[in-house]
């Protein structure tokens, strides 16, 4: 697959067939084996317990991992993750983590494989050994209008956690308008698409569906994601964001009170800085901050029916917190807080959104990002919907 | 379409798509019209008349149009013809053309037009100005299983008529086992394609439908099929290849007695002297002649159900009469008669067909083409169906 004597246009005639008439279920574990098979795989052994994954199809303000992977290791179950860069209006793993002083992503696979035997976590940069197929088939999909197919999404995401050596897997689909996948029929059959494929390769696979209409948690920006990850760790979190990492972590555990009482006890929180610690980060450094902060107000009263995602993303890669081309440098600093989600009632006036800029703040844009009422709207739940395999 | 900023990978899923999800009319017609202006255009308004064009789409042992052209013109219509060399099993019409000695078929676009207009004909070889984003995609579907697909199909042959300059156009879509269209729906839905295309462009168009079951005349093989052109045209040749040429000559020129009248006179065989002399050959040379030839004959008695054209075909390249790849030669002399066809008796011994050749024949694979039952087999007509855009 990834052999250089099968050209680029045999590939895009290939995709482009997939998008258009789907994959048999032996086909698509056919592709995802010749994807694995493409590149190394990591031996998590020398662990010496099961490791755990967890993998989420992007979100806006999606801080997950920063807050689940210390809620598991703190309870026990080491964590082994292998992550991307932010690309559009979807933030990176890697960005975040980056945005802490010293924290050091770029891992060798022996340092990944003691970090996680030693400190219980690791995570790291997806190396070019791993699932090389994965980045040749993506660059191709990109230009040929071929992202949007379950089973290339499916193998694309299956393939690295299979090759990233984890024994069991939590996967967050994120559904709505600032998703990959729009509805919920759709992040369904992709969920049932990657648990049959973890099942092929006996990789024990749950998949949680949950709402990216809004985004996930308050902050959306690299240093104020990691500053609000720290503050669920101790427990000052929002309330759906820190209700979505415990769900995770219990579905990761097996064990739901186990993360409860991995939050609850302070360990999680001591887990995260033994964590960054071990990368190279000073979990006591400050974060980089933005010199221009601007609240953004509410111009009319009402209730929010949605603080849209997507507005807020796009408003946030504006000020430079993600990048347009894969190419662009990430201002870590850069953000926007929410103050107001779903349900919330606002006066003319309230503060709806704070804005950390480099010069002016394009009030207007984030202003636009919520949809005001006049009543009658409920929050939606964290977590719409679990489905682990055989279910 | 040929700018070379498009990369293959982009075109190639193009093609995947429109093999699978089809083009609209609309579609089809901007893509037409995208090839067609991706190279010259041939003016042959100096030849001061209509001039006719046909197009075969491919056949075993297909000379039509050294019968047809000569008829046509004989009948008062000049004809230019841009055409190709055989791949695969049909054999290409400049192959048969080249097997009579001095014969020139790399006329310059204005020995082109000239020579129409002197001596009535010209059939000379595509050149690589004439829609050159056609060879840039049948390179490319030749090598990503995109090959069938009617809308492409038909814009591939309708743009190179197109580019061709004539006025009006007969196309013989052949339909059956050794032609691109194994099924009559199928050769319908081209056949309606390519009206509707010489509609948008303003090129009156008529299609008729004949089976490719059995080999089209006797004669398979370059030397072979020139000399049973000329003996058609000396009134000859096969009763039903005579009356293809007969029906495809009257469609051409709106009046099928003046081309049977252009037979019966000997003006048809004038016409086809003229127009090799013109070319640079010899209408009285000898043509090459194989060192070996074989009868093969029945190892039993029955009436013929089928000689298979694609057995034929495929004995034939392996002769030497074919391409199995474009960088092969071609051997002129070699090639198969046939002497019985569908709905003949044979008797245990006759002769089924001979075969010239250099070395050994293989008797067993020409002797297993046809395909012998004991009764009930009625021959077919020449010309299926006939469809005029309108009708």
């Amino acid at each position: 697959m990834v052999d250089p004597a099968v050209p680029d246009y045999q590939l895009a005639a290939f995709l482009m067939a997939v998008v258009l008439r789907g994959l048999t279920d032996r086909e698509t574990t056919g592709l995802l084996e010749a994807m694995v098979d493409s590149g190394d795989r990591i031996d998590l052994s020398p662990v010496g317990r099961p490791v755990a994954d967890k993998h989420s199809t992007g979100g806006v303000g999606d801080k997950t991992t920063l807050v689940v992977a210390p809620l598991v290791a703190a309870a026990g179950t080491p964590v082994a993750k292998l992550s991307g860069r932010g690309l559009g209006h979807t933030g990176g793993t890697l960005d975040k983590l980056e945005s802490i002083p010293g924290f050091r992503v770029d891992l060798s696979i022996p340092e990944l494989v003691s970090q996680v035997a030693e400190h219980g976590i690791a995570v790291a940069a997806q190396t070019a050994d791993i699932v090389p197929a994965d980045k040749r088939l993506y660059a191709l999909r990109d230009v040929t209008a071929t992202v949007q197919s379950i089973p290339l999404i499916a193998t694309s995401i299956m393939s690295k956690k299979i090759a990233a050596g984890a024994s069991r897997l939590v996967l967050d689909v994120k559904v709505g308008e600032g998703a990959f996948m729009e509805d919920l029929d759709s992040a369904r059959a992709l969920s049932q698409a990657m648990m049959r494929l973890g099942d092929a390769a006996r990789l024990p696979t749950t998949c949680m569906l949950s709402s990216m209409d809004e985004p996930l948690g308050c902050a959306v920006g690299n240093a104020l994601e990691v500053a609000e990850a720290v503050a669920t760790l101790e427990g000052r979190g929002p309330a759906e964001f820190t209700e979505l990492c415990l769900v995770a972590a219990g579905l990761m555990l097996g064990d739901r009170t186990a993360a409860d009482e991995a939050l609850r006890s302070g360990r999680a929180l001591a887990a995260y800085r033994e964590w960054i610690s071990a990368q190279g980060g000073d979990p006591d450094a400050a974060l980089p901050e933005a010199p221009d902060v601007t609240d953004v107000r509410a111009d009319r009263s009402g209730v929010v029916a949605c603080c849209h995602s997507r507005g807020i993303a796009d408003a946030a890669m504006r000020l430079g917190a993600g990048r347009a081309r894969k190419e662009d440098a990430v201002d870590h600093a850069v953000g926007i807080v929410v103050h107001r989600k779903r349900g919330d009632r606002v006066e003319a006036g309230d503060v709806l959104a704070t804005v950390h800029s480099r010069g002016p703040a394009d009030d207007d844009a984030v202003r636009a990002s919520f949809e005001l009422v006049d009543g009658g709207v409920e929050r939606g739940p964290a977590v719409l919907e679990i489905t682990s395999a055989g279910t």
